[in-house]
């Protein structure tokens, strides 16, 4: 199985401190060291880092955590394989584009008999359930709603019933962001809360570093954090509940 | 204008000599500080990086000329802008996937008035002529081959027709790879070279550094350079012909 982390703000923000203790779990307080990978939202465009050794030994993760690279949207992975061997082209998270614009995708979860017709519009590069599970819900998206994108709540309202459908096959924990928005389903194992006004201090469970966000933020700021298990100590985590997907506007978790 | 840099090998082999002078014109030996963008190929895999920071203040740049990432097919290009404002989702190298590979492609030049119809399959995210022409040149391979890729000679042939047609609206010098090959096209100005044994030493003509390339490699060894203008003074580069469309595979330019 793998870990999730996702990010999503009403203003461009570092990952650096929970980015710093997820990593910790890609070989050293966990045994996720099959890869891992991370993708910031920069308007438009995205910046996607991905590496098939563990965080810990990454060059490439060294520089996440010492260069605050500031987004609204934010998906991570660290890989322990269970379908597809330790390879660049099956680490998480994956990226396409739809509608002009990227999407970008990470799962933990493992899908069983999951090989659903793919057209050829969206097909996948390496050999994870994953992959296929997103190739499936982009060419669905598209079957769906044609060559414009539908406005947020249709959006969701297929992609719940797509994620539904695939979650029949297994565990299919995952999050999916375009850039403006941040969704995640749970099957099994997902942790939310939102850092906001009056911002305190967080101490990080993998490793001995804590941040006071008051010194760093503003009073209108607004975090949200997805994470597979709580990344700290001394903040309340919200468990989602079994088949839920939760939508993450600016910050919110919408109702 | 932009500059653009690929290299084509037998065996994985770092970027990192050539890279270094590359850069230096990211805003030092040469104005191109619109962004700078390198993408290698690992397996099937890509490893993307893109920023829209001049390549010589780029903390992302500085790891590239330090961490030797091996590939046989790599990508990269520095921008000064000409259409499209400054910004990430306008950093070439593009990727995309067509028939379950990763492509990729830059460009240097400037193309007039080039709207072709675009159905979908691929749209661009930014608002560069770059961008626009990669997403057609897709969009007219799959419409051509459908959904199984075609032997090398066919695709070349079709591809081939498909860039002097984009290069009737400007200057249209271009990179682009799936992986196992490297194509290169010139309007203007490109040049290329082949190191191979017996290997010699190479000085940059951007930097005061030199390498040794026979205390690195293997007898074995080949890897072509394709650059906007030559990296290095004591090498002997070959211009190509305005209108030449090349083809690398293994370090070799098929004849």
């Amino acid at each position: 199985m793998c870990q999730l982390l996702g990010m999503n703000c009403n203003v461009p923000t570092d990952i650096v401190f929970s980015f710093t203790g997820f990593a910790m779990r890609g070989g050293h307080t966990d045994t996720h060291h099959d890869g891992w990978g991370i993708a910031f939202f920069e308007g438009a465009g995205v910046r996607h880092f991905v590496d098939h050794q563990a965080a810990i030994a990454s060059p490439i993760a060294e520089l996440i955590k010492r260069y605050p690279i500031k987004s609204t949207n934010v998906i991570a992975h660290i890989r322990k394989a269970t379908q597809g061997q330790v390879a660049l082209e099956n680490c998480h998270p994956f990226v396409r584009e739809l509608w002009g614009q990227y999407w970008v995708f990470a799962h933990n979860g493992d899908l069983k008999e999951f090989n659903p017709l793919l057209n050829g519009a969206f097909r996948p590069v390496g050999t994870t359930d994953s992959e296929r599970a997103f190739c499936y819900i982009l060419q669905q998206l598209r079957a769906r709603f044609g060559e414009q994108r539908p406005p947020l709540d249709q959006l969701r309202s297929v992609l719940s019933a797509l994620v539904h459908e695939i979650a029949t096959h297994g565990t299919f924990n995952m999050l999916l962001s375009s850039g403006g928005e941040l969704f995640a389903h749970c099957s099994t194992n997902l942790f939310w809360l939102v850092r906001q006004h009056p911002f305190d201090t967080a101490k990080l469970s993998d490793e001995d570093v804590s941040v006071d966000f008051s010194q760093v933020t503003t009073p209108n700021d607004r975090v949200a954090i997805i994470v597979t298990q709580p990344l700290t100590t001394n903040e309340q985590w919200t468990a989602f509940q079994p088949g839920e997907l939760k939508l993450f506007i600016d910050g919110c978790a919408t109702p």
